[in-house]
């Protein structure tokens, strides 16, 4: 399995995005397929871009992306590109809504030892 | 600084709860306080917790919980817990709205090699 490079840690190291979809269920897996499309061909090239990871719940009705870029002005930048306008256009007609936001993080919680 | 144990690997090795609180700015630090007082002293504790990571936007209107759990039923049992409700009900009046949904991780990605 794949293991992305994404580490949460504390701090304002990286802008993370969390964005959620919400989907009819029969749009679920299409919406999935575009969104890893789009990541591969041409936000994983953009510049500042770190990590994604993409989720979807059972139900079929969310799908969530939780994003690392390496700043909010790369992240504003991809938002102007042309290439990442097209797919960002066809994911906002298959969906009931997306819900994008930026963030830091404030804190980790590990387990408590055994 | 420290970092979770938080790993994200696709597949249902673990059950993802991503957790999206609507909050006024006035009341964002304190919900902030409030979550990680419930993580410290409940949630770390009980089985099948794995990690929680709290984040929150610039505009202090959003705090996000990326959390994971050994599984769906370890989550729904949390959920049953009398001290951990306890904590829940406190989050949920000093919110407008909070949106938890549980994800697999579908697929990951990193930034192309340089």
């Amino acid at each position: 399995m794949e293991e992305t490079t994404t580490r949460i840690v504390p701090g304002n190291e990286v802008c993370t995005l969390i964005n959620v979809f919400t989907v009819a269920p029969e749009r679920q897996a299409e919406l999935v397929k575009l969104l890893e499309e789009a990541t591969q061909e041409v936000m994983r090239h953009l510049p500042g871009f770190i990590s994604a990871n993409l989720h979807r719940n059972q139900e079929g009705t969310r799908v969530a992306n939780y994003a690392q870029w390496a700043s909010r002005e790369h992240f504003e930048a991809m938002l102007r590109d042309p290439k990442a306008q097209t797919h960002m256009r066809a994911a906002a007609a298959l969906v009931e809504k997306f819900e994008p936001h930026l963030y830091e993080v404030v804190s980790t919680h590990a387990r408590s030892a055994p």
